[in-house]
């Protein structure tokens, strides 16, 4: 089911500000700086490798991101898993079980099209799954 | 200076109980289990591409990692990017201003060694370094 770690997700107050750690002390380089509707969140990658850092800025008060860096601070938010077939995958894990945030997948970041399953199910870990456009890779 | 996304690691009161979703909701497969005596940690890991996720749990009271435990409750604790030279890599981050949780690496996980950067400049993210033996992969 699992292709490969997507993206690792940070919660921050803002893109440019927090990509200055990553490039001027990392030497990282910053992919492009997105704004994302449907999820009212700005976000900025470093690809390394196969995967990459996501900062993720939240553009709307009271959204789960800003009450998460409101709560806890900026820091980790999620890990994204790239699948082959997000409906099958969504459609699996709850037969399996799992307690899954989105039942049908929702338009993410990059044309991706995506569904989180709950920290509850996962052992406090919140986890995207997404599936890329084909031919994007 | 980064060479991969070595591994995600996830703060886990349990490491085999941790692994049951991994395993049977996502469909991975459990790698070795090691206990790491110079971190107090057992550790458990899921290759995934280029990467992976690493169970952590505390073997001793009172450390760092059991405390993260008893406060915020199992979840990610640190991400960790692999470096060609463990020396050089906190030698330069202390010359660019970063602050460091450890000025010289330690024997970490797998016969690696490691250094950790301090959250405080990262933006909130538990950054660790590692180096791998020569010729192991």
């Amino acid at each position: 089911m699992i292709k490969r770690v997507d993206h690792i997700a940070v919660a921050v107050p803002n893109v440019e500000e927090a990509a200055r750690f990553y490039e001027e002390a990392l030497g990282l380089k910053l992919g492009g700086v997105e704004v994302v509707e449907g999820m009212d969140t700005k976000v900025g990658f470093f690809q390394i490798g196969e995967t990459r850092i996501e900062l993720v800025e939240p553009t709307k008060e009271d959204t789960a991101l800003d009450k998460f860096l409101a709560s806890r601070g900026p820091g980790i938010h999620h890990i994204c898993f790239e699948v082959e077939d997000i409906e099958a995958a969504l459609r699996t894990l709850k037969e399996r079980g799992v307690r899954l945030v989105d039942e049908e997948p929702r338009p993410g970041a990059h044309g991706t099209r995506v569904g989180f399953i709950h920290p509850k199910s996962t052992g406090g870990v919140l986890i995207e799954l997404s599936q890329h456009p084909r031919g994007s890779h």
